[in-house]
């Protein structure tokens, strides 16, 4: 038996018990006569002493060659500390060590093992083993795991039913970033990695089964945005018999059960908005509600002067800044230079000052009286001390710059608290986006979304206005789930094949089994996905998901701590018939 | 709102209460002046009634249009039954309907959704949307998810954390079985899906994880026998400071705990028998103890007579087969058959029929008298009655052909029962074993279990001989879990990889890493990993795995269903940078 108590283990109470502990040397101090050592694993630290006049000789020479990160057991009596540590749970007692055991040495680690460590992202992934050993990364990976025993819990006492399905598919349309998978047994053809379970879901509805969910990894072969991971997990679920009030019930429940067991917070009901909404409010499908500066359109009060920026915009729409009417020209000057950067492409930004006594300074006072500014404060719902930020040109783009330019002052104000809580379910959502590039409509969420019934008809006429029912949940400005109701009857789909420009052979050949399962009774359904690794980052007042997978890949999707990916040999290429060009 | 309960829910408690129901049609019965319909969804079935008294005409006729799996939804009013179904929890109540909605028709399905269906096995994986309805498979979906749970609560309270490793991972020596995965971003190189995440874990020990566990799906493109997928689920487990006896101790918790959660079993401490004592006594490394016929051994007792098959035998070795003496000349020619079959392989078989007056007659009674069959009867613990069947030749090739007429004489005397559960550890497996295709010692489990520190120095004299810290959960004839204690210093892993035919550069290149990672402090560890679809059928009963997968291939690795693996398209290979040469 390699211990008898854990390093986070022991108390007061336990006072002159003879224990046996193991784990790693966090550090040692060697005053000479006495030796004290940090004892640490999984639980805790526990400090040890060696201590000539108590200690075996050869014990405490031993001790003396312990470097940090070593493993060693150590058997001896718990005493009462002299100094106690308030900080740590152990800190009342320490071990007065009587037998030593090397049970592996350690190189000097190539980065410190500390809550705040000296090593940069590279060697930390490279050395990840040694990442896992700080508490930041530790606890990470312990919160994910309580998090899941609770969705899981939760989602069981409500029916609902986890069911693995095959990560072997098939390769689908949105194939271009499918992994795939080619197979020895079946000579030439290949497999494919699921981007989601969907269709099997789908099928688990048209089997019976009413209430389905899985937490399951997915994999999307794509370029990889900063905090984007080639293999993801999802919180996968579907119901039958459902409407959408149904499904933001249930998932509405499940997240404020969470936010209720892990961070003590009560949510009341969660609000809704639209995709309309939340595009003319926020510029954005997945807004940051915990702080104001909601969009002002002015098209209706700037566009009557001779500026003719304004007046050959499509959307002149602005935000009121609380209290920055303050900002200095330069300061103001580097908020207009931050909006031109490429990143967000503005090409320029008019401000307001709402000065203390309610007379306004901007930046196109020659065009703009004060009647005028006073009507643009109004709109915005600017008060005396704030700046209004107004920026101008095609809708889309203005939107979604004005929306970078709220979130980064929402940054710089500190308005956006990781322990606050703001759902938002965003519903409505479009069916179809239009594709510059292709030229033809895509589905906004994928071919299986059923449209609103009363929008059919749109669907010849303005295919961009019809709504879907597809809905988001946000968190904190985050989508963190997302999901609809599906098409459940096969001249539906096959409506909708035929807007995404299938013929009606493509569609057979890829979703033949889907559309022969809806012949034989399939039931009105839906479903939702939780990205996994993002809600838990959430939850766990974080800004990034990569402290929360044990083994992430970088952004070229490598795993540089194994090498991964990597040259094959002929003999394995032989044997899938697969010749490289390169 | 679909339904206000399900058709698994209603009771005598509810009558007279106005309900909406929805579901499928199980079945109809149309007396003219009244239809019967069965309405059944996961939760049950509930009868229906229309009557031409009682239900709007129109909502009759619509009645009579209904088909099998019809979807409808109907509104009517609880009413109690009149000749009550005691075979059901709903049997004393039925539905008088007075609304009813047709949500999706259904064609005449392939086969009858019945617990005895009509349908043979392909038809049944090609429309397995449909066999899902059916209740043995349904109830087997729901039986995984509930011993699922049960794992992962149960461990969660031991302290182990889930952590999921990635499947994007490196191709391995093992290689040979890997399925790869091309890579878009990183050129000509490849990932391999993980044959289990068996060096993650081993860094997650390094990395203080202390206590891991997964349930995970692990991939191998081998040749697939008939009960076996290439992708499939595993209980991955591991744990830091641990020896031998932790871990059966844990394990043997956790079996326990299942058996008696879900089957009331209570069983006392597992047997434990080493691997050759397992090979001596059953011919077999995961020998079914639920019944005895255990080997005796007869070389001793036969090698002095005359006969030259015992004599030129390196083994020679029989079972008792209980009450099998009253066999006639006919039978026991069957049964010679049976052991000569190529799938079996026996030159031929001795018996001795051991006759209730305590006298013997044998096959070979022109070599052998009363006395030398006494003393076969004694080896093998034969009683009057009992037929004492016997095998001779090379060692391996008898044991494993003995085991077999075991096996299958078991099962004909209905000695195997499922409800009754066995559990048996099996420890002490060779290290390595000789493989005769390659010409040299394979690692028996894997290069990363540890050898017997006494058996070390017998690595370079008798390899064969070396003992590993390995072990099986053996449940009923079946391995349901392996593991073993691993090496945790890079000297023993070098000297493995060594014996095992690596050159330095190979093992570097394969496992760098993981021999990294062992310099920097590592602990002792060692884990188990269960076959967790075999586990759950044989807890279910159930000795084929395939009604316990959602949606399972078959022999050639396909999915019939969705018709996988395909082809794929030129453009895809094309930014692959693969030719195929077919």
């Amino acid at each position: 038996m390699y211990r008898s108590h854990s390093c986070g283990q022991l108390r007061t109470t336990d006072i002159n018990k003879e224990v046996t502990l193991a784990g790693w040397v966090q550090k040692t101090r060697d005053k000479g006569f006495m030796i004290w050592v940090d004892l640490r694993d999984r639980y805790g630290i526990t400090q040890l002493i060696f201590d000539e006049e108590r200690t075996p000789a050869a014990v405490v020479e031993k001790a003396k060659t312990l470097g940090r990160e070593f493993v060693i057991q150590v058997k001896g009596t718990v005493i009462e500390r002299e100094s106690k540590n308030k900080n740590i749970p152990t800190g009342d007692i320490e071990i007065l060590v009587s037998e030593l055991d090397i049970l592996n040495e350690a190189l000097v680690p190539p980065f410190t093992i500390e809550d705040e460590t000296d090593g940069g992202e590279d060697i930390r992934m490279k050395y990840r083993y040694l990442d896992i050993r700080r508490n930041p990364v530790k606890d990470s990976l312990m919160f994910r795991h309580q998090v899941a025993m609770k969705v899981r819990n939760y989602l069981s006492n409500e029916d609902f039913i986890e069911v693995e399905t095959p990560y072997l598919i098939k390769s689908t349309p949105e194939g271009a970033r499918d992994f795939v998978v080619p197979s020895r047994m079946n000579e030439g053809q290949f497999y494919a990695l699921p981007q989601s379970p969907q269709t099997f879901k789908q099928l688990l509805m048209v089997g019976g089964m009413d209430k389905y969910f899985q937490i399951v990894k997915c994999f999307r072969d794509e370029d990889l945005r900063a905090d984007r991971q080639p293999e993801f997990t999802q919180i996968d679920c579907e119901m039958a018999f459902v409407e959408q009030e149904d499904i933001l019930n249930i998932f509405e429940g499940l997240t404020r059960h969470l936010l209720k067991e892990i961070k003590d917070v009560e949510l009341g009901d969660f609000p809704r908005m639209t995709y309309d909404e939340a595009m003319r409010t926020y510029g954005n499908d997945k807004p940051d509600i915990r702080f104001g500066m909601k969009f002002g359109e002015l098209n209706q009060v700037a566009q009557h002067k001779e500026f003719k920026v304004f007046n050959d915009a499509e959307l002149v729409v602005g935000i009121a800044v609380p209290g920055a009417a303050s900002y200095t020209r330069k300061e103001i000057d580097k908020l207009i230079d931050w909006v031109k950067r490429p990143q967000v492409g503005a090409l320029g930004m008019v401000y307001v000052k709402c000065n203390e006594d309610a007379t306004y300074k901007s930046s196109v006072d020659k065009f703009y009286d004060q009647d005028d500014l006073a009507k643009w404060a109004a709109t915005t719902g600017a008060k005396p001390g704030d700046l209004i930020c107004i920026l101008s040109g095609v809708t889309n783009k203005v939107r979604a710059q004005l929306s970078a330019l709220r979130m980064e002052l929402a940054e710089r104000l500190g308005l956006r608290n990781p322990e606050e809580f703001a759902p938002l379910w965003v519903v409505d959502f479009p069916l179809l986006e239009w594709d510059e590039e292709t030229e033809r409509y895509h589905a906004m969420h994928h071919p299986f979304t059923s449209p609103k019934p009363e929008d059919i008809p749109l669907l010849d006429t303005k295919p961009g206005d019809v709504r879907a029912n597809a809905y988001d949940l946000v968190l904190n400005g985050n989508e963190i789930g997302g999901g609809s109701i599906r098409i459940h009857d096969k001249e539906t789909q096959a409506l909708m094949f035929d807007h995404l420009g299938f013929t009606p052979e493509e569609a057979k050949a890829q979703f033949g089994f889907l559309m022969d399962a809806f012949q034989y009774g399939a039931p009105p359904h839906g479903g939702i996905a939780f990205g996994f690794d993002r809600l838990v980052a959430i939850l766990g007042g974080q800004e990034t998901i990569r402290d929360f997978i044990a083994f992430p890949k970088n952004n070229s999707g490598r795993d540089v701590m194994i090498d991964a990916p990597a040259n094959i040999d002929e003999e394995q290429l032989k044997e899938l018939n697969i010749t490289l060009d390169l």
